[in-house]
């Protein structure tokens, strides 16, 4: 059977088990969730051995070892997937939640009531706990999922799903609810994207290059995720010893990530004072700095920063810095080149900070705090599907109520429309 | 200049109005809608004037009554879409409220606020009414507009844009906040579908052939609307007379609209004695049935029934009609031919009527009404823009709330993350 005709098979299955699953109690879904997760955990050596095959692979093609780390499985993580889908059961279900309720002049009641999106399409990259993290929220939510992973983790997503799909079905998920596809062909992520009628929505998670792609082709609605030039501001009256904490934070802790600092503006009335003490910081912990014309006379140290520098999500320990005059230029300079993703000014000012709020388009704008804490758990939503960069939808970190649509129930007693 | 690079500057003028227009105060919008009435009324001869050339074009090519009725403006009509530009300017302002607060356990304090989408791109058909209800819509809830009408309108509807844009910006809203594409070629409606970037949604109105292009081909996201394959569900322990008045309103009291019934379903317990009185009802308002064998065993003067009618959406006189064993088939046969639009089921039995609302896959699913309420007045919302058939952003009629996104705001004291 060619790729096209066991894709549609493989979304009409889900779409039928989207029906059913639409209707399961919290309960069953719940002890689903328990189940998959403890049979993760009984039977770790089955991933394990195909994780290492998967590694085998990635060994002999000579990758980086960042990327072998984002592929590396052992009982640890598996320990990890399984308490993040313990976690799921926990969290409370969005289906049938109610958000808005009228009576009309007529007496028509109105309800509107959470319901889950269908079925759900997931197009990650190299990390195999993706698998686990988004059949979990997915199955909670009431969607069936498929789940599309990168080439290299093939053998491990493979074994993860099955052992999910395997006991979830067996605590009374509908079969095709969670699938996986093992084609590594292009072809497959193409099919799933023209798969409009059958998906709901895609949701690309990884790389820059994955995301445009999917979202540039897809005629299924997708939402966008994840890419993040992220900015903080340091502004006059700001508390210089919080300001450089916070730099430190936003760009060190963990720099790969899509909520850490890429660009770091700073007003120029404080610049000559600031900037050394930044430098400083940043080199003890290995960052490397590029600066514009007016932070490298300040300090010359650092590397030159060209344009295409202020619109790079360097994933790395590289920062660019830019001496702005004002708020407006720092405004300004944010809207021009941030992703939407998460800004924050360190100020005392509170007229500053009302106006970056307000003027900064961003999923997330913060005043005296660190980018990094743009998330689901720490914004107290539990696990997340993925951070949307976009504007419909839903906007930054998207937990379970993102994986929801509504419907409106209207209850009557004959009326009729003049 | 070519069409590519005006329809780009066009979007770039949006892009930065919406800037400005997302900060202005609820006060100076309605002012500006005020305004933007009272012109259209002022100047009405120009508008006039504009819709009588459409409509010679109109009848040169002899179109069918009903489209030119749609076409047409006279005092009457223009006087009703400046009553819906002072109606949107009375309705509350959904930008800045809020929707969620948290403080986390850190003391981070987090809210999440309403703020406009941004800039909207609307492609439409004949009716230039459309061209106002849109443009006040869009300024209300601090969006700029992309306005595309169909080209039989289009002298009416640079007529109606320019005064609007004219009477708006000397109120103070900026300069390319409402913009008209005064291209008919396709060409404009291709390139406005890949303005990603620019656009943060396209929202297609009008017929299933406009749609379908706009969501299969389009780059921006999109929000899909209108086409209405809506259903009656006559159970068996139905008020028969409730039935027929129900279904009489659902399919005649307006039959070109999305939320007219196309299809009636009548539970086979009570079918022999229900068809003849639904036939009566309905031939003396000129409907034409086509019913299924069943329903053709019972009243014989109904025609046949083809598969492809179950799926047809009329927008006519005209309703199909089937004999279902139970409420079982019922509900399997709306959700294989629904478009997800409007159902209503018709019984006593609190238990039919709850299953079906559960199991329904529609954006409004009622019990014991006329589907026709599907409508951004009767459900309290004020004018809408489309009614969304899809289940992401937006499902069913979409006021003002569904022309806005969200952003997080977080305010910290140094917080960063562990």
């Amino acid at each position: 059977m060619d790729i096209q005709a066991e894709m549609k098979q493989k979304a009409e299955a889900a779409k039928r088990a989207a029906a059913r699953l639409a209707l399961l109690s919290t309960d069953v879904k719940n002890k689903a969730l328990l189940a998959m997760a403890d049979a993760l955990e009984k039977r770790s050596e089955v991933i394990l051995q195909a994780n290492e095959l998967d590694l085998e692979d990635a060994r002999q093609k000579k990758v980086k070892r960042s990327y072998l780390d984002r592929l590396l499985l052992d009982e640890g993580r598996i320990a990890s997937m399984a308490e993040g889908l313990r976690q799921t059961a926990a969290l409370p279900d969005p289906v049938a939640t109610g958000d808005y309720s009228t009576v009309r002049p007529n007496g028509l009641e109105i309800r509107r009531v959470r319901v889950p999106l269908g079925v759900i399409g997931i197009i990650y990259e190299a990390r195999p706990n993706v698998t686990a993290d988004a059949a979990a929220l997915c199955l909670k939510a009431g969607n069936a999922v498929i789940l599309r992973g990168g080439s290299e983790a093939i053998r491990s997503n493979i074994a993860i799903s099955s052992l999910l799909a395997k006991a979830a079905y067996k605590a009374g998920i509908p079969e095709g609810a969670i699938q996986f596809v093992d084609f590594t062909d292009r072809e497959a992520v193409d099919a799933m994207m023209h798969m409009r009628g059958y998906l709901d929505v895609i949701i690309p998670r990884g790389g820059a290059g994955l995301i445009k792609h999917v979202t540039e082709n897809s005629s299924v609605p997708v939402i966008e995720t994840g890419t993040g030039v992220c900015h903080t501001f340091v502004d006059a009256s700001a508390d210089q010893d919080m300001a450089i904490k916070i730099a430190v934070n936003a760009k060190v802790s963990r720099c790969s990530v899509c909520n850490a600092m890429e660009t770091l503006l700073v007003h120029q009335a404080i610049a000559a004072e600031f900037l050394p003490k930044l430098v400083a910081a940043m080199t003890e912990k290995h960052v490397v700095l590029r600066g514009c014309e007016r932070a490298r006379a300040i300090c010359p140290e650092m590397e030159e920063a060209t344009e295409e520098d202020w619109s790079t999500e360097y994933g790395d320990l590289i920062l660019s810095v830019r001496v702005v005059d004002d708020l407006t230029m720092a405004i300004e300079h944010i809207n021009r080149y941030n992703t939407g993703h998460s800004e924050t000014i360190v100020t005392k000012d509170i007229l500053s900070a009302h106006r970056f709020q307000r003027e900064v388009d961003a999923a997330a704008v913060y005043v005296n705090a660190s980018t990094r804490f743009t998330d689901g758990f720490e914004f107290g939503f539990g696990a997340e599907i993925g951070i949307s960069t976009q504007k419909l939808h839903a906007r930054g970190p998207m937990g379970l109520m993102a994986l929801t649509s509504t419907k409106y129930l209207i209850y009557g007693e004959g009326q009729i429309r003049e």
